[in-house]
């Protein structure tokens, strides 16, 4: 029995078998495909018994809704499973019952994208593809990078030659094939584009590959398992191109449907003020996105064009969510907030999120007894030059005792 | 019942109780103590049937040999249960039959020293110390930082003015009070026991503080663990201060005297050889330790007299270890091998232990049948400088397909 019932496009819905590799014909890149899943298989193997009896601690004990027909051998490096915690501390700053965060800052790259990545190389080795590729600068780069390494999978990854050394040193180590193309982001992308059609590689990107989103889903998933089958009242993301809310929806649906969970929480997105494509599209009932240079510090959420931006309109009008806007001042603040009462230290994309919670708060917007998850996705230690910004520089004293007591007291310590 | 029989000096040999809080008042600094259990309570505890019954996640299911009276609170971070990869690309390319990766990369602040800080941070909570502090420019002082912060714990951290800014940012985006000493690294550290002993703070330094030993021996327990009982004949370790390795002899002695296995290990340290005292003093059959400016790319275990060096020698001389020395283009390369072959990316310190294995394959020193655990201790992420220099930049192309051609054709893909 086949667990993919077809693909459908999230812009005109239409639908399409497995042959259709990427996007929808019609629409073209706008169009990224959603696969809708036969659930038959899934009620019957992922009961609620099921999961609480099989603690295999990876995405793959979700096999039944993965958009893989086997796994022969499965990536060895655990993926998934990352805690989620009570932040009390948090709690009682914000006066909220229940605050939830899930560090995905600690999957083996040290972000959400491992989620899909992982698909996206297995999905490749189920197609007897030889080679990935993706173009990326970012997260999805690195994770795809490692995961292939692990397989032994040959892949290229198409940057623009100005990306930072450090990232770049990340993909050389892992053994990438790094293509350095001279030109811009956009013009590196549609080059890789070009490169999979001529040469016949597999593409992984979630702006145009329909299966990774099915691997950002297991966030959701394990969420409710974590909070033993209860459904938060809102889960607040960080939103760029839209992939990663609309894997987490799509992953709440899907338990909804399985009858796993009673009822579906709001989604909230929360965009940097100088990218916030999906929020004005969302605000403003469009279902076209107007094109304004991104202008961010959180740099894995910078987009002009949300590329999954229909995916994403459908999640808030779904699940009728909340869209807030915040500035990179209030991502910095938040990036401190969130490390001095919990100790996770996240990206400025990944605490994006959190700097929309403080929003939230202050509009009075959070009721005392709501249950809120943040999905904090990706770690600090990929940005330290960002966390730079967020503190300011103390001051150097000399190695004598009467020099520390009066600085202590300056700092008022 | 208390756990602890009594504090031994890891020099002389003399036994304490715990009301000496630091090292042995004979040998001074260089006598640093190793706590003894009863191990009476343990042996009820901690059988089999229990470790195989009870997964939670983390060091504190080990609580009947961690040196705490009462955990009130745990930190709700997830701490330790990091995890073990068998390495089968590795086991093809080194021919060797079964190789095993400790991922402590993924441990909440990316380092095995979250072990440590964790029994530090509940111990200064036991003691109802206010404040703890340490000195240190790296892993120690990150994980301190973040643990303390997750449990609203005052922290001080002394470093030297030149500490990188990205290792600086990290500790104020915790909310650390941090002491920027005019002085180097020896200076900070002498500042920070005479504030300790001025101010009564508690002293978090694997140098001197008996109990953190006792929070990275849960890293030999976890393999134990997850190799079903079963002890690897080797256990290669990257050595600096001689803390990590004696702490995982530690956790392999107990679990035998437990009789939860019924051999041990052979402990191999392998340090850089521009830092290598330990070595040199286990192969001279000394019994001090001469001092040499050290001079490594592994900052992480960069030491000049290794602070817990008495523990590291009773470790090789107890397990009948091995000493390797390496060069830093050894760890350089065996930075990309390990990426390459297993997806781990390692921060040089982590990954010297991976070029001590690589020596011995090349010696013939490792049978094709043997077990063999490789501790990598701390992330890529946390030092992606260093592995600009284990790459080399490819040349810059222009998003034309025919270059791309000729391109892929030179590299030989």
């Amino acid at each position: 029995m086949d667990k993919i019932k077809h693909l459908k496009c999230s812009k005109c819905g239409k639908t399409y078998g497995e042959e259709q590799m990427y996007h929808c014909p019609i629409c073209g890149t706008k169009g990224t495909l959603e696969v809708v899943f036969d659930l038959t298989f899934a009620k019957k193997e992922l009961t609620k018994e099921y999961l609480v009896s099989h603690q295999n601690p990876n995405i793959w004990r979700y096999f039944p809704l993965l958009p893989l027909k086997d796994i022969k051998e499965e990536i060895p490096i655990q993926i998934g499973h990352s805690p989620l915690y009570k932040a009390s501390r948090l709690e009682s700053l914000l006066n909220i019952d229940n605050i939830y965060i899930k560090d995905e800052g600690r999957n083996p790259t040290a972000s959400l994208k491992d989620r899909a990545s992982a698909i996206g190389v297995h999905k490749a080795l189920e197609l007897d593809k030889e080679i990935i590729c993706a173009a990326s600068t970012g997260n999805a780069a690195s994770s795809l990078s490692g995961f292939a390494a692990c397989m032994g999978l040959k892949n290229y990854i198409f940057v623009p030659h100005t990306i930072p050394e450090g990232k770049l040193a990340q993909l050389l180590v892992f053994g990438s094939q790094v293509i350095l193309v001279d030109g811009d982001y956009d013009q590196a992308f549609d080059f890789c584009i070009e490169a999979v059609n001529h040469f016949g590689w597999y593409n992984r990107s979630c702006a145009i590959n329909p299966y990774l989103v099915d691997g950002k889903k297991t966030v959701a998933f394990e969420i409710i398992e974590q909070l033993n089958f209860k459904v938060p009242d809102k889960v607040i993301m960080s939103v760029g191109d839209g992939c990663s809310i609309s894997g987490a929806w799509k992953g709440f649906k899907e338990f909804y449907e399985l009858g796993l969970i009673d009822q579906l929480p709001v989604m909230v997105s929360v965009q940097a003020e100088g990218s916030n494509p999906v929020n004005r599209a969302y605000r403003n009932k469009n279902r076209e996105f107007d094109y304004i240079t991104p202008k961010t510090i959180a740099d894995s959420i910078s987009v002009g064009i949300p590329r999954n931006g229909y995916k994403a309109l459908n999640t808030l009008n779904e699940s009728k969510g909340r869209a807030i806007d915040v500035s990179d001042d209030d991502i910095l603040q938040a990036m401190t907030v969130l490390a001095r009462h919990t100790g996770v230290f996240g990206e400025p994309a990944g605490v994006t999120c959190f700097a929309g919670l403080l929003k939230l708060v202050k509009e009075g917007a959070i009721r005392k007894d709501e249950t809120v998850a943040l999905i904090v996705s990706g770690s600090g230690l990929k940005d330290v030059k960002s966390a730079t910004m967020a503190v300011s520089r103390p001051k150097k004293i000399k190695p004598e005792l009467e020099g520390l007591i009066s600085y202590l007291d300056e700092v008022k310590e």
